[in-house]
């Protein structure tokens, strides 16, 4: 299948790629690098060396005998679009070229200004493009769960059966998004819905639980092929940080309770999923969504998790909260469906200590790139507006573990 | 109190200044004269003959004996939004300053970008106006019944209590919006809740339906107060286009069967429950959602009021309905709340049929200017992309009326 990623040159991005072409099928794709760029104004950097593109191409095309086609330029200008379009005629887009972060949303108006509306430009050039050059292309594209929230009841699949003052409907789940990033992405799933209606196109809308990890089936030894691994307070996620954290033997630091529960699945599964979804296509006109994570955790149970296998390794790997940035739920239900992956042949990796161990020994090798940069590993960015760091909790203040 | 008017030169803008300031408060306002420009790139002009600002605020003050404070400019730039909080110091924000048509939206991908981008980028720089120089500041934001959609349950007042799986949560109630501009208003109302939740400032919006009308209570006989009055298919809304076709001997042109069912409110309504949100304000922190009309109608009914008032005032009036450009369900449930007004002390005006003469008598003075742009009374935008005028439907098409 001839599938083009947006966002290629990104943590899901470049894994994918190789993942795919792997599988047999054809690969292109895109990107700016911005996504370098916001890390690096975060006063971070991969903790992973990651090469440039043409460096990564090389070593892709030595690894897997073929070399993906790459547009560098910028998905908000339609006429790029087209001509990808034109050149590639892709069957399915991947789209991973939005910008990922709350944190970076939340620092002040300009930037949520830019994480939303170059994440709905981007959404609605891809669309675009599919309804008037492509009609039967998949889009594939990335959601996050945080789009609904923590509501105090199930959370279904994208649609449930509403049953309201005895009448009922099929109808979308509410969304209760908690930052100007994650309302992008309910705007772009809102905005895709309505294509798939109105024009008959089809799209797979993947919510997303937080991915974590280093390594994907398969990947080459070569530094070219790995991908990158943020631990800064707007792109490195959760099992992330505290992995970068636990290797220069910094602590591991949840924020405020760490009671918060949230889907996580190692890199690999998402490899995983995300193939799944591109090999098992929606029927033309229908739009799909897949809650994408292998099990719930707490922070606090994560956190506890890196440490212990840390600690195996001969880690020093404490455990410190600090004050939680966000204004959120510190404990709430969370019972989200993830059938519909399943359904289609996911078989999750249940291990996630394993994944954990393998994650920090690649990051062992890159101890020193994180060290340089612990000046940023606690987080300065308040849902309040404020930018100020945060500081450690006492321990009566940091719930039950 | 003091209200400041993002879009004072539209529609509503232009009425609801008189109104608030016959009221006896202090009212300021903004606009980019982009409205005249967008019904001008539609083929058409208002129906009434609309002064130009500085003739309007010449007539304005010789009828109310004050003249609003006015600036000409682009609300989508923050430094003006920041001079204007910093010159007026604004009690209230009612915010019209946005594009609001669908057909309008669908014209093509520059048109779904722009209204997109517009509406929410003004409503951002409003938000961050307002928590950053002013959080006591009231946002009254004007959204839309057609956020809804039309599902086939109750339609409550933003939120509702969930009964899922046997567990309770008080949510937002899902939207269906049906044009890339209904879900522009989406977006911005998702913003805006989010924006009170994690910030603890406070918005009402109103879940507006169809207004309709040419009046406002105890409105001046000077042309310069008229507000405008639109019946191209992008900017007139269906009551107000039916009475402009009467006035010129064209048939009154519902889309399909007319068998959609939508709420409506007459202009001098929309004042008056406007002003009973900004008078009677939320607490601080607190978002809340209005349903703001009168009655529901199908198009059929209210072609038919139209026809009967104009055939009263001795206007001929056949009605043929015409193909659906839209993708809509020509005949669906339809029950949606309105007691939030009403439990402020909004009353309706029931008798439809007097707003709709007094709107005839006023639009046969300028039936003249209807006539010049009969061309244009059939819609050829489309929600499947292409632009091509609609037919006549035969009699066995359009449904049973």
């Amino acid at each position: 299948m001839r599938i083009f990623i947006t966002g290629m040159d990104g943590y899901l991005g470049w894994a994918l790629a190789q993942h795919l072409t792997a599988r047999g099928h054809e690969v292109a794709g895109a990107d700016l690098f911005l996504r370098r760029q916001w890390v690096e104004e975060m006063g971070s950097c991969s903790a992973t060396p990651i090469a440039d593109m043409q460096q990564r191409l090389k070593a892709f095309e030595a690894e897997y005998g073929t070399r993906p086609r790459f547009w560098e330029g910028d998905l908000r200008e339609y006429g790029l679009v087209e001509q990808i379009f034109q050149a590639f005629e892709p069957e399915a887009v991947v789209h991973l070229g939005e910008c990922p972060s709350a944190p970076y949303s939340m620092m002040d108006r300009e930037h949520a200004v830019f994480v939303q509306m170059n994440n709905l430009l981007s959404t609605f050039n891809v669309l675009f493009a599919i309804r008037d050059l492509s009609p039967e292309t998949h889009l594939l594209k990335l959601g996050t769960m945080g789009e609904y929230g923590t509501p105090n009841v199930d959370i279904p699949e994208g649609f449930f059966e509403l049953e309201y003052r005895g009448r009922k409907d099929r109808v979308p789940f509410p969304r209760q998004a908690n930052s100007w990033y994650h309302w992008s992405k309910v705007h772009g799933s809102n905005n895709i819905m309505f294509a798939c209606k109105t024009w008959g196109i089809r799209a797979t809308d993947v919510m997303q639980g937080v991915v974590f990890g280093t390594r994907i089936d398969g990947m080459g030894e070569d530094e070219g092929l790995l991908t990158r691994l943020d631990f800064d307070q707007a792109f490195g996620t959760a099992i992330n940080r505290f992995c970068c954290q636990a290797v220069i033997g910094h602590p591991l630091t949840p924020y405020g309770t760490g009671g918060m529960r949230r889907g996580f699945l190692p890199l690999r599964d998402s490899m995983q999923c995300l193939t799944l979804a591109l090999e098992k296509p929606p029927a033309q006109g229908e739009y799909r969504v897949f809650n994408q994570f292998e099990e719930t955790y707490t922070i606090t149970e994560l956190a506890g998790k890196v440490q212990r296998v840390a600690v195996g390794l001969g880690l020093d790997a404490e455990i410190c909260n600090v004050e939680n940035p966000r204004k959120e739920l510190g404990e709430h239900y969370y019972a989200p469906d993830h059938k519909h992956l399943l359904s289609l042949g996911y078989q999750p990796t249940h291990d996630v200590d394993s994944e954990i161990r393998v994650m920090l020994q690649d990051l062992m090798r890159y101890a020193d790139r994180v060290e340089a940069k612990r000046d940023i590993l606690l987080p300065d960015v308040r849902w309040d507006g404020r930018r100020e760091k945060v500081e450690f909790l006492e321990p009566d203040q940091q719930g039950g573990r």
